[in-house]
């Protein structure tokens, strides 16, 4: 979580800071009109775009983004290495049993991972877009209300007092439109974005370790073809790994 | 129809609500030459790159997206596990007795599926992208109107009442093209993107269960196989399927 | 014609209808300055991509764009299903006669057709990005246009009723800008794309006719293979076509 | 160089034409600052991405850009024409004293040739995107310009006719901004990826040409296949290029 | 890092320049809140989709474009040139030897090379888009602060002195969102993206030399084929590599 909070806290300290410089209280930047339409209308423009059931994932989802948890890519590969090491010593009977102690559904089949990816693929990229579509409609819909706002002020200059206030009241719609989009919508669909590419990375080392165990690789050799998917500077070779076997990663779903 | 309905009625509702708010009358939004220009507009704009025969395919169309119905890949894999098991128990003849009772043209032919979905694909495509390029000229005409409507207003500055009810008036333009967009043509050409991929998923799973009959595979690996596709949740393992044979599900065409 | 002239008709309309209603003439709206700015600046920007072999084969293409000629799958899905009997029943020499009577030159060779279509495709998208990049450039000669004007205003700010005169001469370049762009380049190079979208459909379409045809394949399933290609309100059956041999579809080169 | 010339000349006199009608004189568009702030800055954002060495290659790459010189596809057929009755007639010696007379010494080796095309594309889009860069950054130096220039007008408000002379001086930011890159930097890139598209186009008849010839293609059938890669009205058949034997296009490299 | 540092004084001196030209001195353009809006909103918006581990390789990778230090691929093409020979004269084992003095680790290994490209790009790519994504958010930071300043000046319109000086402050976001986006931001993502590209060529220039070693290709035949992958003006051909044996190029990893 804490990545996230720090983003956010970092963004949003940054523009309260600049109204306090600015002498501008941060009670002038709250208003309900602005503030609905633009969280409630993009909300309802990108709803069209999807089914009930997807409306029901989207809370969980939000809390996924703000997890952050990443799959353990380095506890994976050690993981293996432990796996190669006990097929080659005890068999593969006794491989089954260590396997049958892992929490990951995905690492139980084993089987069919290469739809599983594609079908996960699909499902995450859908999550995400909501994310984004909605990043996509926050500043038209605060447009919408800066509009409203002007009209609203232009059909009676008379008062020039209240032509600034409703200026300023109609310019809050374009800033709620921004920040909804770039404080909250985008930085959460890129970041589940993300957060999907570091999982199928870690998907793929499962795939190659699943097929090298298979056709019964050494230990070392296997370790050194996963070890290839990882950073140079996480790459502690076979001995930096023997003896250790860590629980699987556990992977959000 | 539902989450289309919804959705708009939030989008919608905001928009009127904050104009409640800041104290504008509805009726002030509502002008007829912005809303001509605007919708009839970008209409004709967009009607020049599409053949009549095409245009009349367009409020079929915008009742699908309406609709929103989308095919049942659950009740498909239920319906393949039982063709699986009557395949293997009662043989293929009393299997093609079944495959009559389907209403589903597209299950029928089972001949040709991959050139059907790229052909389909194709059609689909044209139809989001009807209202898509609908949503992307609505902005440029509503831009038009205001700058019209400014021209008008600059052309004569002598009278300063006139000067704000003009431009508001033309701002409206630009209101409208922002609404037309981003309320109603954009959601529904994503939506109508959205329908062709949850379609095009559950054909790839009907193209994957005919070859698993035809190669005779076992009603359990069948169903094993073609759950790969769906998501976690969706899950039921051949047992939670055993027994029951919905209806194929309904595909719009 | 008609649809793109029923397109250009409504946009246009819209546009002179709306001006109506705000009382502005449509004189108000002709200035030359803007229109010359517009029509040949952004003409100019664009030649310089373009060879003038190129551009003496934009008229040719502006009233492809025009005509909107679609090749006729439909007509071609019965002659080859009147081919395939031909050949089976009267053999491959009596084909040949029949194929003799063809006009198009695409049919007439049959042989190189992947490559064919490679090179159309090329020569196609050239003349489409011509029209769009002429759609690029349009607003921003336009925007020039009004930066123009607006600096001749600002440098004399005495007169307050030259200073209206002159922002409403001045926005005349965008709304010229936004217009030549979203009515006429645009919609141009779309249609273009569109039509090509269509043309290489069709040749798809023959292609498989041509290899079914060599291979000796039965009329009744040729018709079903390549009907898969068309819309399912488009598909007769090889009842629906037996008898008929429409002229092979006259298609633009 | 012609088409260049033209284009350049068509957009900037409708420019300086507009100008003129709207009784500004070209010197009020000079002005010393924005113009630096636009070439200078643009080019400095650019340089950064780009190595030392890349710099010096721009104003030969300018050059190219300028003359336009596109291979001569079709002089391209006639030479292989050629070489293919020389091949057959004369023998492979024959031949290769033939090829020993060309000057394109892409045309010579003829051996890596895939390899040399995927290496010319990328150096080639470098040499674009440094144009196509230039002029993405162009507008928004301009826009610092128009910032900074409104900055030093707003803070004295107190003398009305330095406010007009200054937000003209500051709108001359905008327009050079605008003009670079739409006048220079974006057709002077779109040119130079259409010709490495012309180019390349020529390299692949090249590629299929060497290898007819080396399978000992007839002249006849070579001109057929090569053809097929020129636009209908470009084809001559091997009768139109029998006896001709053009020198082999010069290529830039 | 002299191009880096040349392209940034062209671009910051040119934008300082202007300002001069227009008398505003650089004092003006120093705005603590603008600033501090526009870095630290945009680094948090953008640190809420990276991994704190993500964050602590920025600073290096910053080092990184700013030396803009490029793998010699004419380095490595003459190393080559050079094991072939020692491959051919002295056997395997001596050039094991000579490999061993390299201190390039991915040339080290060179067993899993197309993988090893794969996760390189991953990661490079993930750098570039940190800044790339940095230089998305500035200018819509800039924008926050350009509307929260109008909004304080529009609530008070009665001094029209401080009017003037508040749109001054107000619009100081917009410039300084605009000059942190193009000056830094943007030009350090593209560097880093063409410092990845550069590489992945000479990585796969490396590919192809291990390969062709290991072949027991000719050195002669060996640089011909390496030396497709250079520009025209880098090949010297076998004799002008022969009997040098420059280190092999150092690569950032």
């Amino acid at each position: 979580m804490a990545p996230v909070a720090i983003g956010l806290f970092m963004a949003l300290g940054a523009l309260l800071f600049a109204a306090l410089l600015e002498k501008i209280s941060f009670g002038a930047l709250i208003a309900p009109s602005p503030m609905i339409l633009v969280f409630v209308g993009s909300l309802g423009a990108t709803f069209i775009a999807y089914k009930t059931k997807e409306w029901k994932r989207v809370p969980k989802v939000f809390g996924v983004a703000l997890k952050g948890k990443v799959p353990d890519a380095d506890a994976l590969v050690t993981t293996f290495a432990h796996f190669a090491d006990v097929a080659r010593k005890e068999g593969m009977l006794a491989l089954e049993g260590e396997i049958g102690k892992l929490e990951d559904p995905f690492l139980k089949t084993g089987l069919i991972l290469e739809v599983e990816i594609e079908s996960l693929t699909a499902r995450h990229h859908d999550m995400a877009a909501f994310f984004l579509t909605l990043g996509g409609f926050a500043p038209t819909f605060g447009l919408m209300g800066t509009i409203v706002g002007l009209i609203g002020v232009l059909r009676d200059l008379s008062d020039p007092t209240k032509l600034g206030k409703g200026m300023a009241l109609g310019l809050l719609g374009t800033l709620w439109g921004v920040v909804a989009a770039n404080l909250f919508f985008m930085p959460i669909g890129t970041k589940l974005n993300r957060l999907h590419d570091s999982e199928v990375a870690v998907r793929r080392i499962a795939i190659e370790g699943v097929l090298g165990i298979r056709e019964g690789m050494a230990s070392r050799i296997l370790v050194e073809r996963l070890e290839a998917r990882l950073s140079p500077e996480m790459r502690k070779g076979h001995t930096g790994r023997a003896g250790k076997s860590p629980a699987a990663p556990q992977v959000a779903a």
